[in-house]
């Protein structure tokens, strides 16, 4: 059975749409891409931060108010590191380790990063796809006035404190999409690029040689959902991003950045005054409910996408 | 300022002294080289159960229930990788992981087992020098009629049941004395053999090249404590092993072991009756109280072998 939907997700905002996705179809019929720019090593292990959020939000674990790790965790690993003089800036509860430990030795015995996250969703009783972007590493780095941040430094240690004049994925040039990737490009009759960071999620997904010109020539229908509502953003740096790098920071400048692999575009009702700025771009501006609070706002937001593309076919 | 006292030990029995040791002497005059041939990978973790028995001891640290692991740890990271199919038989604690984490991390880094452990010994407030038998990995093999078993896999999976018909230390041949070790054989006055396995704790020391050799030529006084009381062991598998192998289960058949980097062999009262026996081997077989509950119990045993090195000087 092929994929049906192919969904392209950061963190947060993009696991609680796969949920609401999940929720509503079959696991053959979705497979659920994730941002890697953000792995890193930490401790010696490796850490795949938007991969875990999407993988503890789908099985029932994900610690709700922090946006990563498990809920109910303990940290009595990470205070005995500081004990021994490491500096643990990056926190990880020791539930959340078991994750990046495990990951670590099947990585060093030589399996994919696609394989070890199948391997991690399984155990956890995900039953949907849920696949990195690419399996070679790709890390997105932020250029600030204090010099190149690689993401977490930038997003946890500094706070996203430091004014971003430029982002980079470095390794992309020489990445290739993952399996489950490449493959959904082909099969999917519908994307949905989920209400994630542009720069820091959906960016590094976009920047492997040979993902953009596959969803230019996406044969079903794509639908992005703005992680920008009002002038702000739902979650995270996005919006003040988007002022330092000189844009507008409104969702018609997220639609901008999504032309071409965009048909249609999710805004906020409280945004309906930008549809006609978003329709010039030949993007189909839908103003919709797209802040997703409880488990019904997720699964709506999906059957509210699931039914523009029903009547697209 | 040159070591004067140099410890080999194994695990609890050898920790039990050291600490007495530790409490009697300052920094500068004792070396604690440990048995390293229980060294093994767990969860792509490098686990050193004896250093971390030591270490844990001196630092006040240790759980003394179990003999390993830290007092009052918690089993979070374990119950996770559970959860993930992995095979948790070897338990570590989530503090003790930390210990594994970042020695693991710094071995990567090409630091050698023994600046790690000053490292975490530093770190944890032990003053005296804790170090392994061996930079290189030496690795103890146990013969039974289901075949080789590693050292921890017949200790911890197997509960010490298979019968041992043979004992190997892999990669002793190409392993050189740690620095530690090696400087200590030379300076030291008085050496001391911990009650420790014979074959598990000090055998693994003793099948360096070189080692056995330079015990042998050794400047000062040499004293073993025997691990085997009254026809049984202290703790652990040494009598049922001595016994599978052929030995008599006595602290004589200690004793023989030992000849010719013996001087000085402390036994039980009880086995008083078995000194005759020690000594035709030519070591002078001391009656002591060589079982070690209480601090005190270890400060004394401590003083008393400090006390025959300065009756012999």
């Amino acid at each position: 059975m092929a994929v049906e939907v192919l969904a392209l997700a950061g963190g947060v905002g993009g696991a609680k749409l796969a949920l609401g996705f999940a929720r509503i179809l079959p696991p053959d019929k979705l497979a659920i891409v994730v941002n890697t720019g953000d792995d890193e090593s930490f401790y010696g292990l490796h850490v795949s931060p938007d991969l875990d959020t999407v993988m503890y939000t789908l099985a029932g674990l994900a610690n709700p108010d922090t946006g990563w790790g498990l809920v109910g965790d303990t940290f009595n690993t990470l205070d005995m590191l500081g004990r021994y003089g490491v500096d643990t800036w990056f926190s990880l509860g020791d539930r959340d380790l078991a994750t990046h430990i495990h990951r670590t030795q099947l990585l060093q015995q030589g399996a994919t990063l696609s394989e070890v996250t199948a391997e991690l969703c399984s155990r956890l009783g995900v039953d949907h796809c849920v696949a990195p972007m690419s399996d070679q590493p790709v890390r997105t780095f932020l250029t600030t006035p204090s010099g190149e941040l690689a993401m977490q430094d930038y997003f946890v240690r500094q706070r996203c404190e430091p004014r971003v004049t430029g982002v980079k994925y470095e390794g992309s040039e020489s990445a290739t999409p993952s399996p489950v990737l490449r493959s959904a490009m082909e099969e999917a009759k519908l994307l949905v690029l989920c209400p994630s960071n542009p720069y820091l999620s959906v960016g590094p997904i976009l920047s492997i040689p040979g993902v953009r010109e596959g969803l230019e020539s996406f044969a079903g229908l794509r639908v992005a959902v703005s992680p920008i509502v009002g002038g702000s953003a739902l979650r995270g740096p996005a919006a003040k991003m988007m002022g330092e790098l000189g844009e507008d920071v409104s969702c018609a400048a997220v639609a901008r950045q999504y032309k071409g692999i965009t048909d249609a575009f999710l805004i906020d009702h409280q945004d309906s005054g930008l549809a006609s700025d978003i329709e010039e771009m030949g993007i189909n501006a839908v103003p919709a409910d797209i802040i997703m609070e409880t488990e019904a706002d997720k699964v709506a937001l999906a059957e509210r996408i699931m039914g523009l593309a029903a009547n697209m076919s």
